[in-house]
């Protein structure tokens, strides 16, 4: 696809230059209860840019930059660490990179079926996983299984003054049938926080703060956070954090299908930020995905044991084709809302979504992507919130 | 020029590492008026580094970052478009970019003749160009025309919390003399800004405001704003803004001449930002540039249907050579005083520039430019200001 | 080492890609005194990615960014300047660098022999050197001899609204042995800076504030400046800042020693801020360190007359081999109490770091690090604190 590689003849050493800008449009039409202007117009939604290659046959490395600034902030860090791959199935990996856990986020963003990943998996990802995490980590890999597991501290676009957080992910995939036309499979995710971030020190309980919050934004992220309609706001005084839920995927030719459940929480301290007995039982979420689609024109979407592999067009544009076409849709839900616990703020709800999307495969480089996101929040104090959604995205890898 | 360049033996795709760096050195003597103590010293002006090339036969990209950034900010994108070049003579071409819009600002920074483009075509570019814009373009090149069209949104670098701006850039360029010797041209460009940046919505007339403002620093960027002279200051609660005009460029052998005028302004809202009935008439501003010079060693400064082709040293030094020499001058103009409209505050003013320049080509890959700036700016009370510049460039690129 | 490098046939050009990647764990054992929760976790410490090479035969190039920034801050220039290498043993340079300046500075950070220089170079280099400088210098190397002279500027992640710092920076070393077995020199360092940073212009003397602070952080860079246990504070009010010592280095084989002793301080100007006449004498530090390592697996650090070359494995793991292995110590000591001169706050003393390390070479391209720092800190005020510090390195660079 225009990678700018090279290789040593004896193949000890390769390295390439790797690109990927995904460019989004959008415009938002608010509905019921959804008052606020939504910014329409331009996101540069990611540009990184990095080498990629190994070296001595068995380290593996990876350098990624992200540049995808267009509301602020500057260019961090996407990926930076090597890996250790000389032990047959086995990788060690260290440094700054994207732990694989869930089915969506162990899939590249260039190759995710809609424009943004389901926020079920982006919140549970968030805990401890997610792009630009300082781990360690260790996977196995083979015909019909993947199992993963990792250490994590924070992500280093987070600012943090007190200790890192600390997050032990494991994920586990099998595929239970794999033939020409297909394959299947299941996949198990699980992150628990068990030191989470903390707001002073020390964290005496009663005295100070330990905090996470859960939310995530309905569809794209153009607009900054002006249309995250549902979030639990900060937890506070919490000993930890988890996650945990199934995913299952399969293709059958040029179809293909997923679904994702998760269960996610955290643990309040014994007492409370005042010093008090905490007396409200721990705050527990839950959130699900099922996803579909159809390649019109033939190619597929391969179910590859706890991942996606992308679509690439066999007849690209200007190559006497029309590239490949894609089709999918998918309804997503997260319920923010847990009386019990006390997490029932006006900010918070039960969010559904459903999103549909066509892709164009021009060729192995190019991708254009165009999404409808049809959104309700269903809040507490039911002021329920309507919002509508239409973008599109450009997308160029290699 | 030592660019890292691969191609496919089909030529179908291929790919080369960018780099530019322009590091200036400069001070400040300031004259009438001007009691600041403007900061000497050195500045990275632009330091880009990227990629650009093509696949499939058909389709450009480019992406480039910027890290110049000595007095805050961090890297930023320059550049990450896609381009369309599959009908003979067009390009379509969507992401981030510089719209190809003014004679100046359609050559590339590292061939304009001084280290700064005139004030006047600064302020042009800025209402919907320049570079890190977002944009949608279409542009069609001919022996002897070129016309170019675009939609823009923000730039890259502009941290909005409301919509986006929408711009319509036009440019049209025609050569009416080509030969042996040289070559001649008339350009006309012109940009209207439909949907102005907002700092409050929603922009009910008379509640909130849109808001634009023109000005530009004389000539050297080296000491951040402190040196920038002359600003309408924000002109708010407005419906649109726009700019247009018209520039000549040509070259005789290795002497060149090019000169450019704008007109530009805003147009107010039917109620103030009090709600009143606005009674001032609409502010409108222009200004002009003239510039020429000549290349003492014989090689040539081309004018290329609406923009220039750079200087290529013929012999450079260490290969029997002493470079390229050129020396150039540009008085240039722009009075941002609408006494009518309401702006003629302290800051603002009639500035003019002397611009006095050497420049060295040492070979394809290096350039040192020294410049020297003569400002008068009249302001409208007569608190006129006077600053002298002196400044140096070292530029590489490749 | 895996380098992706181009070069022309007439090797009038070459080009390569360069990237390196210091990736950090640590954790901190507070002793006597230290109540801090200083941050334990993970930092990048250095990412750098860019390219460097040569065009036209004499002019060199290196353009590097840096994107460690897991604190807040954003990418940033490390290093973007262009050389000429026309005249045989000379090198002018000019752009942003980090100039040659005392013993370990002017060794890479991939070839130090501790995670991070001792604190009286970081102290001294401070002053007008350091990675990210703009300057102009000129070098000479000789089999036994090197000399470099710069004129520096500030460095370009500081935001500076004044005029630029002026610096002179100067260092020559001399080997007084060269043999089979090993080699041995002499240098001498010195700093004058001439123009000192403003808090405020116009600094008449008694109106406005110059200012210098010195001070460094026990060993390691994780947890921010919660760590910065000694440092003199805003010495305000001064005409100029300097430094200058003297280094010593050796190598007898797979055995190395080195030393270095500094002097440095601040002249006060004639009147204090309050415009009262200045009493008080100027104030001045110094401090030193002694370092010494050992190769187990018979590979050596050599000593390059005013520089150390890094260990290179002769047996890389995976080729026959279990890479290099060395074991280094140092003792360090800085005193920033200077009661004369008002230098006795409660955040200075005397600080003494015990510093133990293993390096683990594991191939050219991979090293793995691991420091212990003991650190105690004499207060002025007698509340002396202890700190010890456990921190490791994952290295990888090409």
């Amino acid at each position: 696809g225009g990678r700018i590689r090279v290789a040593t003849a004896d193949k000890k050493f390769d390295a390439a230059i790797r690109a990927r800008l995904h460019m989004d449009y959008g415009f938002f039409n608010g509905g019921k209860n959804f008052t606020t202007d939504a910014t329409d117009g331009f996101q540069v939604r990611r540009a990184f840019l990095g080498v990629a290659g190994k070296v001595y046959t068995d380290w593996t490395y990876e350098f990624t930059a992200n540049f995808a600034d267009n509301r602020g902030g500057g260019a961090q860090i996407q990926a930076a660490n090597i890996g250790y791959t000389g032990i047959p199935g086995w990788t060690l990996v260290a440094g700054v990179m994207q732990p694989k856990f869930t089915l969506d986020d162990s899939t590249s963003s260039n190759d995710i079926a809609f424009m943004e990943r389901a926020p079920i998996g982006n919140i549970v990802v968030g805990i401890g996983g997610s792009d630009s995490r300082t781990a360690i980590g260790v996977t196995n890999r083979g015909t019909s299984h993947f199992v993963a597991a990792y250490v994590t501290g924070n992500s280093t676009n987070t600012a943090g003054t007190f200790d890192d957080q600390v997050n032990l992910l494991g994920r586990a995939a099998y595929s239970f049938w794999s033939a020409n036309e297909g394959s299947a499979g299941i996949g198990v995710s699980g992150v628990l926080q068990t030191s989470p971030q903390a707001a002073a020190r020390p964290v005496a309980a009663g005295t100070a703060t330990t905090t996470i919050a859960f939310g995530d934004r309905p569809g794209v992220r153009i607009g900054g956070n002006r249309t995250s309609l549902t979030s639990t706001g900060a937890i506070n005084q919490i000993d930890s954090a988890y996650a945990y839920g199934a995913d299952l995927g399969m293709n059958f030719k040029s179809f293909w299908a997923a679904a994702e459940y998760y269960n996610f929480g955290a643990e309040y301290s014994d007492l409370t930020a005042t010093g008090a007995r905490q007396t409200r039982p721990d705050p527990e979420f839950s959130g699900y995905y099922v996803s579909a689609g159809y390649i019109l024109t033939g190619e597929r979407r391969s179910y590859n044991v706890g991942e996606w592999r992308g679509v690439s067009p066999s007849w690209p544009v200007g190559q006497n084709g029309i590239g490949a076409w894609e089709v999918a849709a998918r309804y997503s839900q997260v319920d923010l809302i847990d009386r019990d616990a006390g997490i029932n703020g006006t900010g918070t709800g039960k969010e559904t979504n459903w999103t549909l999307g066509v892709n164009w495969y021009v060729n192995p480089a190019i991708r254009f992507m165009l999404n409808h996101v049809i959104s309700k929040t269903e809040r507490p104090n039911g002021q329920d919130v309507e919002l509508d959604i239409t973008a599109a995205r450009m997308q160029f890898q290699f």
